[in-house]
Formats: structure tokens, sequence, C-alpha cells
């Protein structure tokens, strides 16, 4: 990981959101403070926390207001990890044991309920009652999106317009969020916000894109999950969606939604993995990575700007 | 039910909340408006809310902020709820299918946290950045409550003094908050605002321990629910810890903890009911109760310190 070199002037600031954490695994109560280790585990990338800092860096850049801020993006994100290995019933995420499969369902739930908590307890520390809302209603967003992702599993119907728009809730909200709430909280201008929310969604939207084709063609060993989890699980994601679009009918997709199993896993896998559709799905990254950055054209040249331009390239360079 | 007597000066404004839910149902996405319909299907007693009004009728009542504030501990008792029906896997709440028994156990988490979302939505609307932090830090005592009664589920070593830290948690938190919360936005003196919370806090003991004696002394018809169901679930609660304390070593619940069975657990709702346990019981809601008359002396007399008096006496006469 070379985040050395990503965050650029913010870098050093990142280990103020991780002590924030710290203090917040101080619980007097074993079974959560242990818990919560596991889920506040560190070795993250931390790359939302990032974006906000680097978001306050064109205004007031005040770490008092902008560390909480950070750490409720992290929080809010971490507590809807949680959420989701429940879903899942995943045994492991990036090769470290899930909460899940350490406690019970019930347990679970509670757990990433604990951290909404914090998130908002965070958040509630700016003061800023415009980036509160923000927060809630980037949370409505994301559970809708996640919503729409469990009620459309393995429905060969949906579109390439489907799972933009679920991707758009799912992930590339919170991306948005953490940018344009470090601008609020900063002070920026109306037009510096715009476009810095602007700069998180398109932002989100490569990273959810990348994250999807490294699903189907990445290293297990790296990704630390089997390839393919997420058409197991029922979840089209955009290569699939592109083969199915292409082969309308009848394509190895479409047989294993039929009839889910692994044996037509493999197929579905093979017929994507071969092909030059995760060429296409990364030109699709590579364009939201332009909007990205043209979005922050209005920003004034410097170091901010340029960690933030130079984290696209990174977003499209990951391999896990 | 006897609203119109029981939330006195406040009865006509509770309408105006569920205004709020029926705006909250307005989404364009047809499965969650389906969803919220049955989690926001009305029919409630909406008492924490009532309570949220009558805390704010010392003071500077403004309905532009007490409504949605009152909305807000609703949606977040509601959203507890939903997060509890995954927990217990229970098919019905007071005779009525439950969100979980109607939908995935993922679905159900995110309806939870979608309601979270709008819970901190109306709380973030007051502008009042005492009463957001009071309620980040209510879900994270509610949280930490359940997390506690889920791990020591089947736990026999546990005493009345850690029922009634779980319940403080669990419930009187909410209750609590929604009391205090009221009199923090209408401006009320420190002296009251704490008069209330104390008000609440024993109050929402009261209202558990009953809830706790009624699952196992209750009409099955009456609650929508088995009659047990607490112990069967492995939760002790103070009838089943009492008569734990009063026979150690040997007795019917004791059995039932060793190797939990419907067969085992008859005998053991019987050897309750059939004692003065529910008595005992009932006394000791009765004194939080009358800890919660006792804080309201400092209030002055009038219609909303009457109403709050005569709601104690609904908690303990209630059969459902």
């Amino acid at each position: 990981m070379r985040t050395g070199v990503l965050y650029g002037p913010v870098q050093e600031d990142i280990a103020l959101v991780e002590a924030t954490f710290d203090s917040i695994k101080q619980v007097d109560y074993a079974p959560l403070a242990k818990m919560l280790e596991i889920v506040l585990a560190g070795g993250g990338k931390l790359l939302r926390p990032a974006l906000t800092l680097l978001g306050g860096r064109f205004g007031d850049y005040n770490l008092d207001l902008l560390v909480p801020l950070a750490a409720s993006v992290e929080l809010l994100h971490t507590a809807s990890l949680v959420h989701d290995d429940v879903i899942d019933n995943a045994a492991t995420r990036r090769g470290r044991p899930t909460a899940n499969s350490t406690l019970h369902n019930a347990t679970t739930v509670m757990l990433g309920d604990y951290m909404f908590a914090h998130a908002a307890d965070q958040v509630a520390r700016t003061g800023n009652i415009r980036v509160i809302r923000l927060f809630s209603q980037t949370l409505m967003m994301m559970t809708r999106g996640e919503i729409g992702q469990d009620l459309t599993a393995y429905d060969s119907r949906q579109t390439v317009r489907d799972y933009l728009q679920r991707i758009g809730g799912k992930t590339a909200s919170l991306f948005a969020t953490a940018c344009q709430g470090g601008a609020v909280v900063a002070q920026e201008s109306e037009e510096w916000i715009e476009a810095l929310r602007v700069y998180g969604h398109n932002f989100g939207m490569a990273f959810q894109i990348v994250d999807d084709i490294l699903d189907l063609t990445g290293d297990e060993a790296e990704m630390g999950k089997p390839v393919g989890s997420d058409l197991m699980q029922g979840t089209l994601t955009l290569p699939a969606l592109i083969l199915m679009d292409r082969y309308p009918g009848d394509n190895p997709v479409q047989k294993f939604l039929t009839s889910p199993s692994k044996e037509l896993l493999a197929p579905a896998v093979e017929a994507i993995r071969g092909s030059d559709i995760p060429q296409e799905s990364y030109k699709m990254a590579r364009d939201f990575c332009a909007s990205a950055h043209e979005a922050l054209s209005v920003l004034p040249a410097g170091e901010a700007r340029q960690a933030l331009y130079d984290l696209t390239d990174y977003v499209l360079e990951r391999r896990s």
C-alpha cells in the first residue's frame, strides 16, 4: 500500500482519525471491547477519511471538526460492512474473519447499530447541522441501494442503468458525502463544495466498478475472497450485465441465474474473464474518473488537488 | 386503548407525528414503500412521542421542533424493533406479522438501517446539537443493552442487578431521552430537564418490568405472542431471576436453562405464575413509578404534569 504517497498533505493527520477509533475501543464492557477490536482492527486504507480531510484542505482546515467528520465517514462505512456481513453470511473479508463469523447474527446486527451510534456521535461533534443532515440522507441512500440489491438478486431483468443507480446509492453517495462534508465544515464556497461532491460521486462510481471487476477477474489470494462471489450471491454487477446484454437469452450468466450452483458459476466467470468485458468495464470506470478530474478544475491547484487527482489513478490500478 | 384520556394536553398533536410517518412512507420505490407501510402501519400507542411532547409542555412548546423530535424517538424505537425481529426470528409482534416474517434477514437489517437514517434526519431537523448527541448516545446505550442481553442468554449466573442495568440501557434510556429531549428543545431550565430525564428513566424501568411480567403471566391472545417467549429465547427477566434467587441450584428455570425445550419451559412458567413473584415484580415496578412521580415534583402543576402522573398508572395497569 502506498498511502504514504497517496494522501499527500493530509497523510499525517490520518493518525488522528485512527486515534479516534482507539478511543472508541476503550469501553468497560469486555465482550464489546473485543468486538470493536475486531471491526476497528486498523490496517485499512482509510480512503474515505482521507477524502474528507483533503476536501477540507481548500478552506479552513480545522482538525477539531474535520477529524470527527472523517472518523464518522469511516464508522458509517464500517457499520454498513458489519451489517453486510450478516446479510451475506460471509466468513471472511479481505482474508480476515468477519464479525459475523465469530458472533451470532443478533449480536452482529447490534454491533453495527452501536457503530452507527458512534458515527452519529462523531458527526454531531462538528456542530454542523448541514453536515449532520447530509449524513442521515447518505445513510438513506446507502440502505436504499442495498435494499435494491437484495430485492433484485438473481433477477436477470435488471439493466446497466439499474446497476449504476444502485451503486450510486450503495457506494458513491458516501464518497460524495466524504468529500462534500469536508468542504462544508471547512466553510468553502458553494462552488467548491459542489465540485468536491461531484468529484466524490464519480470517484465512488469508479471505485465500485473496479471492485466489481476485481471480484470476477482478481486473484483469490490477493482479494481474500472467492472469485465470482458477487454473482454467487445473485448480485449482478457491470461485467455480468454487459455479458447478458451482448448475448441476450442464452449465455452462461443467464444459465447460472436460472439454477444457481458452483458448477454453473465457473463457466459464467470464465466467459467474462476470457472476453474483453473487463476492459469495457474499466473503460466505464475511467470515464467516471475523467468526470472526477474535470470536477476538480475549479479548485485551486496545489498539493491537495494533486492528491485527489492521483487517487483516481490508484483506484484504476488497484489489484485488491 | 384510552389514549384519548392518557396524553392530556398533547393528545391532538400526536396526529402531527403520524403525519410525519405518512410523509416518510411516500417513497418512489414501490418495494420500500410496501415495507414502510408494514413497519409504520399505525395503530401503535405512540407512547414515546407523547412523552416528548409532554416534556416540551413546560417550556417553549414549539411543534416545529417537538414533532420532528417526537417522530425521531418513535423511529429509533421502531428501527430497533425491526432489528430485534431479525435477532429473534419472531414471526409475529402483537399479533401482526413482523417485517422479518415476510422479508429476508438481509432486507430487514437494511430496512432498520433506513429507519435509523430517518430517525437521524428527524432529530437533525431540531437544529439542536445537544439533542442530536443525546440521541446518538441513547442508541449506544440501547445497543449495548441488547448486546448484553444476547451475550448473557441462557446464562444462569446473571443477577437482578445485571437485569436492571440491561433494561436501563435497552429500554429506559430511550424513555429518558424522549422526556429530556422534549425539555431541551423547549429550552426549559436545567432543573426541569433533569427532572424529566429522571422521570423518563424510572418510567421506562417500570414499563420494561411490566412488559417482562406480562410475558410470563399475560394472556397469549391479548399479547399476540406465546407466553414465556423471553425465557424461551434465553432472556432472563426479573421474575425468572427472582425465582432463581429464591431457590438457588434447583428450580424449574435452572432446569430449563440447562437443557432448553418447550417441555421444560412450561413448568418454569407455571412455577412463576403460581407464586407471588409476579406481585413482587410489580412491587418493583411500582417503586420505579414512585420515583418517577417524585421527580415530577419540581415541575409546575397543571395538565401536562398530571398526564405524566397518570401515565405511570397506565403502565402498571396495562394487560398487553
